[in-house]
């Protein structure tokens, strides 16, 4: 499934880099495209092998908010 | 011991920040303290938990470039 989070404090793109990696990395996630402009983030993912709240986890992880699910 | 790294790539206040959470959640991290604007992280770590190398693989999974060791 492809789900979009907006998530604020994304101010350049060494953040859009730096959470697209983190989240790219989680086993299960398939794609993750990210625009710190747009304060959004889709991932593309297998809930079988890892939840949303997996993936909100990890961003808020560092340092930025999910602020809702658009 | 305390370690200071040069790391490029860092571009505002989000990247010093993901930074520093994601190093400071390594065990045996004692604390980090990151400038992007000096390309600086300089990290405190008990060498027995955690290797100096093992800091620099995360920096550089999230996309950041360690340059050279200051």
């Amino acid at each position: 499934m492809t789900e979009t989070l907006r998530v604020t404090g994304m101010t350049c793109g060494g953040c859009e880099n730096a959470v697209k990696l983190a989240v790219g990395k989680m086993p299960g996630v398939s794609a993750v495209d990210v625009s710190h402009q747009d304060q959004r983030v889709t991932v593309s993912f297998d809930a079988e092998l890892v939840s949303l709240d997996a993936v909100k986890a990890r961003i808020k992880g560092l340092g930025y908010k999910v602020v809702a699910q658009t």
